[in-house]
């Protein structure tokens, strides 16, 4: 079976159980927009992962899909409070909750949520569950550590590389490093090989966000459409800018910053980025960085390869990397 | 020892254990905040009566601090939630989250804030640690439920009395139930007893609410301050305004509902509403609904009082509910 097959079944498994555990029920104003935020959907890449990890392991057939969705929940709940923080309209073509509805209901959507992903995670017992329950938490403080870093830099322009990398390690890392982690807990491996599951997650996260990055201003303009650039539009910091601000001097970073803190940014002058960017070898260094955590992620696979048989695992990480746009 | 300095002792060892547990760190915009809410303070009442039934059923010593810390932690995150929700600017006189920093601030504050207890709640092992879990988690997502009927009965004007009750059980009681029975579960009774504490927790927590509903417009005015009569100044669906939209009718219905819709209130309206309240039995109704839920605390003590040592309990059922403003 292709691998884009399989992860349609897998999807579609998780789609289903989500149905299952989100009925909507009393209060209404409570239950309807948690449903919506679910059913907005995604590429249910969280749990997808932490069931690769349960069955390289050879986890007990079905004792891994409450913590993968609790999983997925945990994502959903980031989703709902980050559209709010970042007073976004749109996900996924759709208005945000806090659209649709209000300010009152966006908050406590997501904190119904959050609630019902612990309800999901607590529902059937494990010898780890104690592990388990433990990773998960940490993950929920690591991604709400992100956002406040995230926040925090919003307002400086002197954030560091390493500050960064910090921030999306949490943001975004810390998540997948949790799915890869509870699928190998569920599976009752030792610490050592969760350790492993950690180390890839957090690679792949990482490699994951700098590519997003990358192609926001290197990618396929047409493929991008008119989001091309967003970035460069919101002034956000992102790797590339990083690097900008380390690296520019005279004409490039006077340019750059003038550009960079504009409120609205032509096509032009976001080409006018990239090109500063690719004769700076800012789009190089963004490049080898994607390339050594990739090489990251590759070496933790090589590990599990070893014992397991990683086919799986080499195909999604294929899948969540090879992007063109 | 009076009881009152008992509670004094109880309280400051929970206050110190919470700056404990609650040491600011980057990024300071999530944990300056987080601290920020729980040095606002509260009467910590969640906490103590968990330690309460923890000491009457002689759990052993000092092994239910951290469910205790975590329950009042998970009080405090739906505090700066619901102050955003209902766009309170003041908390115990002084700015909410939201106002002193900024919306995003406050969602994620309280993200972080429920992140961290269960964090806190899992920091030692039990025995019953599963139970404890799932007792904590339900009684979250009830309150998020009871918070959802909360703003489903803002656009109201029908909500019968069973659906009131309802509401104020999940959104007061529920965490004085869980209060109790995770005290209870920490001291590895058997669920006959917990369930006891949940018999507790509910009627105090609805005593406790019906009579707050009832000294809004019939304590002491003196004594209430400026707040006197505020939930007729908001229009709030209180338990008084349950019952006269059931038994009211002609002139004193007109009059009510007048006064009720109006922007703003004067002290001789809520005095009116008083005198209806009073002239049509609704102080009485309200009266004896409050001593039928104390009844049903008392009961609950009784069973205990069989076997245990339930001074304290007493003790502190007197002071959730002597109140007179």
């Amino acid at each position: 079976m292709e691998f884009i097959d399989k992860l349609n079944i897998y999807r579609e498994k998780i789609n289903a159980s989500l149905d299952e555990v989100l009925k909507v029920q009393e209060p209404k104003l409570l239950y309807e927009p948690m449903k919506y935020i679910i059913e907005i959907g995604g590429k249910r890449i969280r749990p997808i992962l932490c069931e690769i990890f349960y069955r390289m392991f050879n986890g007990e057939k079905d004792k891994v899909l409450y913590p993968a969705l609790a999983i997925e929940l945990l994502h959903n709940f980031t989703l709902v409070h980050d559209d709010i923080m970042d007073d976004d309209d749109k996900r996924r073509n759709k208005p945000t909750v806090h659209v649709k509805w209000d300010l009152a209901v966006g908050v406590l959507a997501g904190d119904g949520v959050i609630s019902l992903a612990y309800k999901v995670l607590l529902k059937e017992k494990y010898e780890s569950c104690d592990h388990i329950n433990r990773i998960f938490t940490e993950g929920l403080l690591e991604v709400c550590e992100g956002q406040g870093f995230d926040k925090e830099f919003e307002t400086r322009v002197d954030v560091t590389e390493p500050e960064y990398i910090n921030m999306i390690d949490k943001k975004t890392s810390a998540l997948l490093a949790v799915s890869a982690k509870i699928g190998a807990a569920c599976a009752n491996v030792d610490n050592e090989l969760i350790e492993i599951g950690n180390q890839y997650g957090r690679a792949l996260g990482l490699a994951f966000q700098i590519q997003d990055d990358y192609l926001d201003i290197a990618g396929d303009e047409k493929l991008l459409g008119k989001t091309y650039g967003s970035d460069v539009q919101k002034g956000k910091k992102t790797y590339l800018y990083i690097k900008a601000k380390e690296k520019l001097t005279g004409e490039d970073l006077y340019k750059f910053n003038e550009i960079i803190e504009k409120e609205n940014v032509t096509r032009e002058e976001i080409l006018t980025v990239r090109d500063i960017y690719d004769r700076n070898g800012i789009l190089d260094d963004t490049n080898n960085e994607i390339v050594r955590r990739i090489d990251l992620a590759k070496e933790a696979i090589e590990k599990l390869s070893k014992n397991y048989d990683t086919k799986e695992l080499k195909e999604f990480t294929e899948y969540m990397l090879n992007r063109k746009f």
